[in-house]
């Protein structure tokens, strides 16, 4: 009997959380390849927030995955049949492969990997679209100098923590914020971390501004955006004059039906933060790494031989088989994970 | 009879809007300078949206205005007395002399003015402060280009006319937003923006954004943020992807008690504006005028001879004497005046 693929698709849209009623597992048979193609057999596939905004069919930067088609997602694994010069049987590679165990791709959108340098996975994490986007926003827009101070949540995330770890490595005070004692812990003393809040001990933005403020008693110059919500709000009065906010994320809205109804809490926020961006003359920059593809040899240039010798360390957490993906998946978007989530598709 | 000096105190702090029992006329004798001094008749003062922020006590980027200190304020007047090798009797200068019909000043915060150029008034408005604040907000941070399309509010005050005035000089399309049939008209007969809607004739931010969309059919890569409220709410969702928004005031929320209370309409108002900075990748930067004199010189090479020969045109409201100060800055929160507000305090 043949080899089939698996794949899950979106059988319906959320509305708020995603629940395992919007997920369908389907099988079928192994495509093949065209010309210019590949076929990959997926070793292991990357879940990242920006995943439930396409389960969404608001208006965005991408266009919503259609109901009943593949979830989108970055995946790595080994060609197994090839259409292409660019790709010969057993090649590691990464590409946009779905939720899925086997995908068929334009070999010109897949990027070959190899695998004697650093593990194939760091393709999907440290070395990868969340990675780049951590690099990418700090040094585009955080604009970061010695001396300064830093503050990320999602700390122990692979954005989050490779924020902090390029900050800390340029002479940056960095405070992170995380849910839990153990993500805490971890923050500083595997990332390195000055220190790190758990944003759960804290009841509301209040409470969570004053321990920030003991955290950081010069204030703060650069916080990186990636969560929004609760951290947002208690972010902002710190804020320095001059300081600068990239925005890359904000988890903490993407399950508030995309366009965060009901989240934003008090109706005076929206004055209150656009008075301190004026105040304290913020610079406040939305980006979308996927603009920036052009920076990613520059990234791999710069933090690649830092993943290699240890300088920036890396956590992964493993979910084991295409199935686990919905509940990973649900999982992360609340937070339950400890480091970079992958599911892992196949040997 | 020796002349006597008049001044306009803050009498108490205005909740929401200013009326006449925060303000106390003073009279006094006329100070005399000290070495280094110069004393100023004034003859014409400024009246400006930031002086508002000045009567409350929240934390912003200048001190607040004691409770009965002279109201602060740029003027332009005579030198009456001299104690500086910097300037001889009937010399025009502007300088920061405050709500009054004297000052004293340290000569060296004073900058002489050449009267056979242009009207020493203008270094009020146009060639001052507010038209300064236009063209570097614009330059700086809006980068204009060519065939982009940029929408300002307060489109006849003198920081929107300046703006607008500026980028249809560089080949942009210019929406103004105005108070009245009256001032729209303004805008695009006498500064001549592309057209001009007038917010009052719109009930709500969606049917302003309906008439704005139809304005601005390839969307908006700038919005110059001088007003705030309904009209930052009806710009937001039009953005063009990787636009600009420079943000150097918010006179509609200026009056809700110093923080906006209740000025931000919906719950949802900031999730949804800080997702469109992600979604639209905007950059959105704050700034205060004061942080930037030394572009000033430039400033004035490039605007003043534009100026001088009609290129930038302005228009200007002037109230007659100091008495009148406080109804002519209650009216121009209101937007009741017609172009830039000076009060005219002596020939």
């Amino acid at each position: 009997m043949s080899e089939m693929m698996k794949r899950i698709v979106l059988a319906s849209r959320p509305t708020g959380a995603p629940s395992d009623e919007n997920f369908r597992l389907e099988t079928g048979p192994v495509p093949a390849p065209a010309e210019g193609e590949i076929l990959v057999r997926v070793t292991a596939m990357s879940l990242d927030p920006y995943m439930r905004g396409r389960m969404d069919d608001a208006k965005s930067y991408a266009q919503p995955v259609p109901v009943g088609g593949t979830m989108e997602g970055g995946s790595v694994g080994q060609v197994i049949a090839s259409n292409s010069p660019h790709f010969k049987l057993g090649d590691w590679t990464f590409g946009m492969f779905g939720w899925a165990t086997h995908s068929v791709q334009n070999a010109k959108l897949c990027r070959k990997l190899d695998p004697s340098q650093v593990p194939v996975n760091t393709a999907l994490g440290v070395l990868g679209m969340p990675g780049f986007t951590g690099w990418f926003g700090l040094m585009e827009y955080g604009k970061p100098k010695a001396g300064e101070t830093l503050v990320v949540a999602a700390a122990t995330g692979p954005v989050g923590s490779m924020v902090g770890q390029v900050a800390k490595s340029m002479g940056l005070r960095v405070i992170g914020i995380a849910g839990g004692a153990e993500k805490c812990r971890m923050a500083v003393e595997e990332f390195g971390f000055d220190a790190c809040l758990d944003h759960r001990a804290h009841a509301d933005a209040k409470e969570l501004r004053a321990a920030l403020q003991e955290a950081c008693p010069k204030g703060v110059d650069i916080y990186f955006e990636n969560v929004a919500g609760k951290v947002l709000e208690a972010v902002m009065p710190l804020m320095n004059v001059g300081g600068r906010i990239p925005v890359c994320g904000m988890i903490s809205w993407y399950n508030e039906g995309g366009l965060g109804m009901n989240a934003g809490g008090a109706k005076d926020q929206l004055p209150k933060m656009w008075r301190t961006i004026l105040v304290n003359r913020l610079h406040v920059h939305g980006f979308i790494i996927s603009d920036h593809w052009a920076r990613f040899p520059e990234f791999l240039g710069t933090v690649a031989p830092m993943v290699a010798d240890g300088r920036v360390k890396y956590v992964e957490d493993i979910a084991e088989g295409l199935e686990a993906a919905p509940q990973a998946f649900m999982g992360m978007l609340l937070g339950k994970n400890r480091g970079k989530q992958i599911v892992k598709i196949a040997d």
